[in-house]
């Protein structure tokens, strides 16, 4: 890693952002003139205890209700009128879950995590002191879809494929859109909507590769996201376990969007649009699930 | 409640949306004109176990750490190098905790939600069947700060006081700005930063009164947001039990942004934006936490 | 339901504890002389996230650490000399998970529960109102265990086997030993050791059928376990829903023990016992996990 | 601590269990000759939100109903006749909350837990790997209440007050018992009692000192209990973070029962009886909520 080329110190010996730096008031201004339809696109997947990707070492995401209809003793001691009351839920939730947003604290090679920060920062109860999501604020910038499995005129990728450097160009090239630095880049693989669909297993997973990984650092995105749990494929290209997060959010403090639900911008062959990203303020937390916001 | 006005059927009989049925996509365009220095905002607060204002019947929201470095055996078992790993969390938080978005299911008055759905649809496995969090998708619009402390020249409300139609049409025109249908309107106290510098106990709190709530939604805004617990006043105005609630969530199907953080709108003075708001598409939930972005 | 005998009104209409009434103290007293080796059995099974009967809907069981070496500064903080600390967990648990207790209020006929209190006295947040867990209190009798598989001279039950009235006898016969009023009664199938060794699926499983369930019943026992999900036969006998529960736990009073480790009882053919087990005390819960111990 | 006499090494290198070996067959065979009443005492404290002494940190324990009769259409689907169903609960569970057994790995000291493992053994995932409360088992033995309250004829120690090696001996003079190896002692402070009735805060708590500590090591009990929440008065007594647990727990093996409820063994004036405990066989859990079960 030591030899390969990084952001660590690019936005100084402090920094805990990464590329979301790359996200200036100008730029924010440029892409709120991109949207030509005006119409809103939400970008994730239901959480719910089944019929979605969740990996069962995080245990099952739950919504548990707290208080309806029948507990409207509580309302009424505390003066509520007859048929008055209020509906609350708890929530069980692994906060990779669902759509999610991974905080650059995620992942670390080498004891590290961006930046340089020790990997051990993070404790049990404080969770990470560094590079946690509630570090990461509100995003907002031009979201780019690459929409590989269109560009090869298939619905989905196969299981386990590994996307390239040529894939995602020629992606590119088809759409004629260029990438730019800042962007919010957005990879259709065709998988979650085939999985949700119950017409392909959890695992294996089509996924950008190694190469790719570093083909899209290399274009200083300020965000890459995918239709996919890892953004990378399953299992991991060239046996390099967590080898694209190590790339991309390790090296080069690029957050990474997952479970990206990409069906309706590619339906509307959305290629570039307004993306706004509210990641929830978990103080320490490794992870934020999301609604990403298009407006196309 | 019967002879009061109200949206119901409005947007016909099967409606789970509300006045966010307002937010067309021109309206959407309109708003993408609205910002000037292209600066974002971050308009929620931490989510942890304390320093926040969290009701104590909802139980203590928590970040727990599923994995961290010392579980780096598991990375290695699947092939991880030495010092690669990943850091990740689960969460217990209760879905009306610190800065979120009340769905239509949340509150009820004469045994029925919006739109006039029985109260009793909200089971404790499945939750709400019917205006639950996960109808509501991305929210886009104008964005409007109302500021009530700043046109009092005050730093905060005092707790408990009654917000009056007449407050928030004197800071309207202090601030030139008029309400337009579909506005996400957010109203603020000061109260949630000086509960979070420690300056004033969780109850009572100041917000909108009955009154408020008519004149609000007689405007007819998609959203209406507070920088308190409930957006009405704590006591309730005129012991009305959820009054504020029932008017605008029950009766006109205003979904509801409560626990905002409004100070840098506030310091700015910037007073409309664009605004966007991802929930959470928690199936059958009665809400979700939030990060509101607003452009400026 | 209404022709058949139950034990509804036997101990008062607002007897909440059923068939634990039978355990007086000359019962207790008389229980306590039984053992002959004073060995220890400890009669549960593990309660962690996989290799465990975890029934899908109820999701995962996690133990979450909470706080561990890594938060040494807590310690620190509050006085702890260098190298001093505390490691603590969160535990997420379904109360029906792994060996527990099925209160008398768990389950529902004709819209009623034992000693016919409505079934719609449980609410989301105040749990059930009758017959909830924390009436239960300390449990001490005579063990006997029924050990079915070895009667028949197999390790295991088949999966779905139906037990009948005369494999109990039969197996009664064979160890020597006649039930008795208030006796806790553990009926062995074989089937846990099975699954947790990897050789069964989690279904079908072998349990006693409905004549079973009649023939125990009239036992009056205090209590009856098995080692199996839910005592009866998966599929249920004759197709009728929970009907064994419905039977022993509705109509009888008869609390039930479920998910039991009998192995090493049975390995010692240790046929009766004394028998304790200690309910967590959960206000309002519908069961509670636990590890009951034996005495032979 | 180097210096000082432990029970490092006494049941060899590879020892998880403490004293809990001194409780023999033969021990317990005696102990079950104790009860003279056949009375069953119940000696936990309830699990709920509030009322009972939770610490704050460890978040709000929380019973969550996971199904009720709102729920029916779930055994309808699965060929459940009407009216027919079940209540479940899902907890959220501190293993530290209510009445609870510490397990050996709970505390350390000079970086070390009980025996000499290092306190680092416990990851966020897996828990511990050494002296979990998995570990432990059914627990029998003799129980002895030290009613420390009653032999000063007060109804509770004053909050922080220190309980001296005096002070437990003259309470047992005065109920004429003697410790004998192997007891399951457990120390009556009227705190608990006088808490739950809302008569004294959470903080300061009544314990034993360190001297008090050192003296009951030296009697070699299986276990040490009382009805506080730490067993050590808190404030520490000479300041000593965690103190007691150090010398108790961390050097001598001892198991300690936290937030007992020995009210009605001390109005039966029942100094010695069977004791039973099942701690939950909670994989690598640092403690487990318990009911433990006395006979009088």
């Amino acid at each position: 890693m030591k030899t390969r080329k990084t952001n660590w110190g690019r936005w100084g010996d402090s920094d805990e952002r990464g590329t979301l730096n790359l996200l200036t008031p100008e730029l924010v201004l440029a892409a709120l003139r991109l949207p030509k339809t005006g119409k809103t696109y939400s970008l994730s997947i239901p959480i719910q205890r089944s019929g979605v990707p969740n990996l069962e070492y995080r245990g099952t995401p739950q919504r548990l209700t707290l208080t309806n209809h029948d507990d409207e003793a509580m309302a009424r001691a505390n003066g509520g009128a007859p048929g008055v009351g209020a509906n609350e839920d708890q929530l069980i939730l692994p906060s990779h879950t669902s759509t999610h947003l991974d905080a650059l604290c995620h992942a670390y090679a080498d004891d590290k995590i961006y930046n340089g920060y020790p990997a051990d920062q993070m404790t049990p109860y404080s969770g990470a002191a560094k590079c946690s999501i509630d570090k990461v604020g509100g995003i907002v910038g031009r979201g780019v879809l690459v929409d590989v499995a269109a560009s090869k005129g298939v619905d989905r990728l196969e299981p386990g494929y590994v996307i390239t450097p040529a894939d995602l160009q020629e992606a590119l090239d088809q759409q004629e859109v260029a990438l730019q630095p800042g962007d919010l880049v957005l990879i259709r693989t065709g998988w979650l909507e085939a999985f949700m669909a119950g017409r392909v297993d959890i695992m294996p997973q089509p996924g950008i590769g190694l190469e790719a990984a570093a083909f899209l650092a290399e274009k200083d995105p300020a965000i890459i996201g995918s239709d996919n749990s890892a953004i990378e494929s399953i299992p991991f290209d060239q046996h390099v376990y967590l080898g694209g997060h190590i790339i991309l959010l390790v090296e080069h403090g690029i957050h990474l969007l997952e479970n990206m639900n990409l069906a309706e911008l590619a339906a509307d062959r959305c290629f570039d649009f307004l993306l706004s990203i509210g990641a929830l303020k978990i103080t320490g937390a490794t992870a934020s699930p999301v609604t990403p916001v298009a407006i196309g």
